[in-house]
């Protein structure tokens, strides 16, 4: 009876991946660890982009900063 | 001093039914572990039904395939 | 399908004692919203006292603070 | 960068057995949703068996009366 | 690689405000236990008032009562 | 009344070092968004090494590679 949680920026994940997500995780658990899927339980938390911090910094800044590092020659 | 959480399916719980929630899992702590009601914290996350998986399934999609189960001779 | 957790300091709270948690919080669940206690799932986390904070002290460090506080006339 | 927790019961899940739900879980969300695998992060959290309730239930004690009940004509 | 949690009442904290606490959390994980700031991952819950409790009460009845007693001779 | 929770490789930070995260956390709650460090609670988890996935690979793995990667010309 695993509880999995999974925390994502929110940026517009469908239903229907959702879905997939759901079903992806508890197979793992079943295939691995023999886990009953009838009690699996997995919640999604879609977390704010404001809300969410990498590297020191909200994760659109952080962004922001990768891709003008990459694109320095 | 603990902190309690409690995730529950998005589903219309009304704001006196969450504080009746807040007030019972406080006295529980108290009268079981003795614990100080004064620092006692419990946070509710409602979660949308998308977001909610049980038995490989998003909740609806489970509660539609287990009540088409059981309506069946 | 609840899912519930409780974090509290560890200090010896009992098989017993947690038992009764559990069955305690899964009951208001079921009566004050309704939740099928068969999929209603409680954790427990123990925490160490080193790695529990408020006001801004270790609990150990917090609670004596306290003591001495209260002692003074 | 998604982050996921799996919590499980603490019943000798290996090393190997962990490994390969990282990386499959890590997978997942690479292919449903195009998440980067390199800030990918799963945590697993063991749960002693005791600090687990189903059905109102210590797990351990839930089990026994599913199985008594199961063997019952 | 750390990973934080801050959990908030939602009354207004700003974008900048929100922008400070992921860089300054981040800071300390490095100075204090030299945690590489580009793996940290800091998360930001703000929860509903009516979603938070505290002293057994909603919190914003919880801090009703306290200024009554407060304001008290 | 914040909650805050920390979690980390369990790689041998000391009870001074936590206290240094907690009361240091604590402080930035205050100072940013006026929160009050009387009932601000911080919690650390320390993860098994076994149990912190990264890049799709048990951190100890995850390391390895990175190692050996920038080790070559």
């Amino acid at each position: 009876m695993p509880i999995v949680n999974i925390k994502i920026t929110r940026e517009g994940a469908t239903p229907e991946q959702k879905a997939e997500l759901i079903g992806g995780v508890t197979d793992l658990l079943q295939r691995i660890l023999g886990k009953n899927p009838a009690t699996t339980v997995v919640t999604i938390d879609e977390v704010d982009l404001d809300d969410w911090g990498i590297g020191g910094l909200p994760v659109l800044v952080y962004r922001a900063a990768q891709a003008s590092k990459e694109s320095k020659p």
